[in-house]
């Protein structure tokens, strides 16, 4: 089928994973933990100081363990989510400051808010997982935020949900929670019930919580979200194929300490890189860079035969407007149809980042349900075409007096929940 | 690449283009004018009344002749506008009754905002051709209204433009300015400076006005674009195969009737098939079956290689909101991606076609730009990658501070004309 989006020939994806590896060889990734650089020297691999470097050979073991595809397990096991291949989790937005909501300028957010978060995903029918961060409370302490939000992900909603990566601690506590909700940490480790966001600080670093985070998730069997948030033109190169390039080492360092620390613990590879406004250094979310960013970053999961990590219904709007909707569905159309594995952000997220919004989750749910929708395909075949009533109802005809229209009129077409008609 | 929309097969394709060859034969079209049944009846075709049937050979035949690309001729020639193959057209709203403007109720359409209409499709770095009724202006009699509207769009914008299809009156009016315009009527024959709406009276009916404009339009070598705008639950079946199959039929019919009279005369096809909102009764026509048939119409517009046409930027919003940019977007977004090669309703629409908006026209203008941008390739070489660089700024470096970041500051990304960052 013709198709004006760029489509990787396999040339230029190797052109990309080379130059990845010529700098996971030259560069390195620097770790700020110091498990993590022993876990890498132990296995052989040439350190200096924090800094590990990588070999092609050393990535490819790597790659061999990853899995590529897994499934979720959720409390309620209808509501288990399979990741990989044709299957995807749609999530709610993350590490959001601030609630925005209808008749209340932007205001700092609470736990009350987070847990109303987790029930519009409880009752959602179209956002799969839970996410976790979705705002950050402010009034609990910072310390044990992180309980509270998964205590809160734990009893408002059943579907899986994301754990918290905030600190190796942080990650500890999520696990011992999830062993006294799944049995026991023997029983956990033969499940994945969570997927934890990991993010590198770019350019070629995770800092002592991510990796730490990363070697305690991977070792209970907990999936971890690669996801490089690098931004182009500050932390990243502004050529986007550079960006792409360093994004890809940068993730692919990270596949390869989970893979140490539990070969075949399950990943999630992507990212959302974005661009920096040149005019005011903001970052620029909705920016049709993003959209050719994820579109790439899809291909290249796909050519490491991993899950592939999309963050969509990005925005650089502050209020759920026209530009809310239109570039929303720019990302979370091409993501989607690209086949993302797990969308980050997929309902809720507004002001590149910085606002969850209860209006914009519902939203962005009729949009997630839309596109979902439209990317089913019409059965083309003799009896679905179905001549025969055509030729009945014939010229001038009007096929809302037909009584198979009327049988048909409550099942025929998607309803819509939310938009008007 | 992985691509989660429908791909028509070859089998299905040829399923549907044979189910709209048997309804032809078997149902045939009704042309509600002398001339076209007489030029049929002429070449052959069986006919009873007004009612013509068409063989496979007949189709085959208009299909030979009618051309896969032509050129729009601009009066400003820098402008000229190409269809066919890669390239494509995007033209304003087109239709609509009201004006709905910040601040004022819906109103009914003067000439004047027609007139501010073509002042915007003149001025914008996006649209290249401009419209035709893009409103129906209340203040100037009917019988006249499209010879304002035409020497409107002559005086106000040099770009390519939609001539009158509203009758075939208002068509040869329309051939007689252009011909004052380019040297005159024998002149005016050997090149294509317009393209007019023509739509089939779903199911199976071509109007006098609809045949009869598509008679004098190809006669002069003016482009016909030919969009069924079926409603499936109406105006066709609620089974999106067989709504393909009629309009299929239709829009063949068509294109036999154009290169009757003038083979090789330029044609564009497809449509905006829709759906019925079966609660209400009203046309849906931002739901998710509008993105499926947009796909599907484009893909049987390619599998007969003529220039494909879509309507996009349509909504049931009656206001520039997030439905109406999400709505816009998705349309927009398959469309453009799958390779139409004309898109009407690129700008200003609202409403299900009820209004233009001046605000939706801006909006809609910035959604095309990002479209139109996130399907430019990016480059993946070693110099474009130009790892070097990277790793000269290296662990934890900054880019911004880069001479080289400098130095692409104001070119190396897409700059926004109207969202908020």
């Amino acid at each position: 089928m013709y198709d004006r989006i760029q489509r990787f020939s396999l040339e230029e994806l190797t052109e990309i994973h080379d130059a990845s590896i010529h700098l996971l060889e030259t560069v390195g990734i620097r770790f700020d933990d110091d498990e993590a650089v022993d876990l890498f020297k132990l296995h052989g691999f040439k350190t200096n100081g924090k800094t590990v470097f990588f070999t092609e050979k050393n990535i490819r073991r790597a790659l061999d363990t990853a899995p590529s595809h897994f499934k979720l397990i959720a409390r309620d096991i209808t509501k288990n989510v399979d990741i990989g291949g044709d299957d995807f989790a749609l999530a709610p937005g993350y590490g959001a400051s601030f609630v925005s909501s209808n008749g209340h300028p932007r205001r700092y957010a609470t736990l009350a808010d987070y847990q109303k978060f987790c029930q519009l995903v409880q009752t959602s029918d179209v956002i799969n997982m839970n996410g976790f961060l979705m705002v950050s409370p402010r009034d609990v302490p910072a310390k044990t935020a992180h309980l509270e939000m998964l205590y809160s992900n734990i009893v408002y909603c059943d579907k899986p949900f994301m754990a918290s990566p905030l600190s190796r601690e942080a990650a500890r506590d999520a696990i011992n929670l999830l062993a006294i909700m799944w049995g026991g940490l023997e029983e956990l480790k033969k499940m994945t019930v969570t997927a934890s966001l990991i993010t590198p600080l770019s350019p070629f670093r995770y800092t002592t919580e991510m990796a730490g985070s990363m070697i305690e998730l991977a070792r209970h069997n907990q999936a971890c979200v690669l996801g490089a948030l690098l931004m182009a033109g500050s932390s990243g190169p502004t050529n986007l194929a550079g960006m792409l390039a360093q994004q890809n080492a940068e993730i692919l360092a990270g596949v390869a300490l989970t893979q140490l620390a539990n070969p075949g613990a399950p990943v999630i590879v992507g990212g959302t890189p974005t661009i920096l406004d040149m005019r005011t250094g903001c970052l620029a979310m909705g920016s049709p860079e993003v959209v050719k960013l994820t579109s790439a970053t899809i291909q290249l999961a796909k050519f490491y035969n991993l899950p592939a990590r999309a963050g969509c219904s990005n925005t650089d709007a502050h209020l759920p407007d026209a530009q809310a909707g239109f570039e929303s569905a720019l990302t979370l159309m091409t993501a989607i149809r690209n086949g993302t594995n797990f969308v980050l952000h997929a309902a809720g997220i507004l002001g590149s980042y910085a606002a969850m919004s209860f209006e914009k989750f519902l939203i962005d749910e009729e949009l997630c349900r839309m596109v979902i929708e439209s990317l089913k395909p019409i059965i083309i075949d003799k009896e679905s075409i179905d001549t025969d009533f055509i030729e009945e109802v014939g010229i001038g005809g009007d096929y809302l007096a037909q009584t198979k229209t009327l049988e048909q009129c409550r099942t025929a077409f998607f309803l819509p929940n939310l938009v008007n008609l």
